[in-house]
């Protein structure tokens, strides 16, 4: 087992520390953010730090480095309110990997890899119809992070789409189905293979596998 | 396509709400954490918000919910300023799901689900020794949630514990060698199986896979 202490850290080749603490968490989600402009620019950037926050209200967050690339998403969120997430899935993931390049202002991303938008006409910022699962949502709030000059921006759920034979019954998406794929690290994808699903785990109580 | 709107998901049975929007967002992280209170008692409890949030420093953050379950976490990182991010491996998902379980606050998560506690020796949190891959973590600063009285705390690593053979030669952590699951919702465990990787991706360049 190797130590890498907080000083060899601060002491490492940027990139090599960039993979390494990118990787270190476990995988991560894999969406794309769809926004357009208020002059009508639509925008398509790749995130792995899409989050769920709560169900109740259903709330849903991510962090951005509005000083730096992909710099359109979170000037377009501020300028309109609303913003997609949209699934990756695993015949997407070289398009959807060329969606972090630096890209000018008006170039769409959508036009440039070759995904659609998509409009559900309930909210303005276009979605990836390629995409399996797509979620709409409204912005709520941000949290300026003091320690690195991010921001975590936090929205509600407007609306989802999604196949609904991929839903069970107790609500639980089988994201096997959607083909959904993880990143981890800045470029490894990866797709998840199904091995169990436990039931509410209590004190004492033996833990029961769900097989709906 | 099946379209879900804010409202439908406002009036939707409570459990049926949890499972959809838990699993919404795609993959999570499958962590445990570990802390010690100041007298003594330690605990273990799953996350999967666990979130890369910069590398520069090298921040982590992750949700609570101080007034629920898992109750002692939040308030044993508070009075020690330190905690531990412990990877759950396929052979360990029974046990870790486990530990969502509301436990006592005196009883030991480790003891009761059969982990073993490790001290690096460094920072005061106990570590899991069964885990391929922990963190030790320093506590920076915390972020009120408005929307759901949720909290996101960040920290700085202090230290990571990794066989060094899982390392690619960029600084890239391979977690397919490390046995790293993902989780769905609630309650789904998944073993992500390596389909590629991409180098950085730049505007009208043609993307190469990595294969180191």
């Amino acid at each position: 087992m190797k130590v890498i202490t907080n000083k060899n850290i601060k002491s490492m080749d940027k990139i090599y520390r960039l993979n390494l603490i990118n990787s270190v968490t476990g995988f991560k989600s894999a969406n794309m953010i769809g926004t357009v402009s208020s002059d009508g620019n639509t925008n398509l950037a790749i995130f792995s730090s899409v989050t769920h926050m709560g169900s109740d209200p259903a709330v849903i967050g991510f962090f951005v480095r509005p000083t730096h690339v992909p710099r359109n998403t979170y000037s377009n969120i501020k300028d309109t309110g609303y913003y997609t997430i949209n699934h990756i899935s695993k015949s997407h993931i070289a398009k959807a990997h060329q969606s972090s390049a630096k890209y000018d202002e008006d170039i769409s991303e959508f036009e440039e890899l070759g995904f659609s938008e998509e409009y559900s006409g309930n909210i303005k910022a276009p979605y990836v119809a390629e995409s399996n699962i797509k979620i709409g949502m409204k912005y709520k709030e941000e949290y300026p992070i003091k320690v690195n000059n991010t921001v975590l921006v936090v929205g509600e759920i407007a609306e989802i789409m999604i196949p609904e034979e991929i839903i069970s019954e107790d609500g639980h998406i089988n994201l096997n189905q959607s083909d959904t794929v993880t990143i981890s690290g800045l470029d490894a994808y990866h797709k998840p293979e199904f091995l169990k699903r436990f039931d509410y785990a209590r004190p004492g109580k033996e833990l029961n596998e769900i097989t709906r």
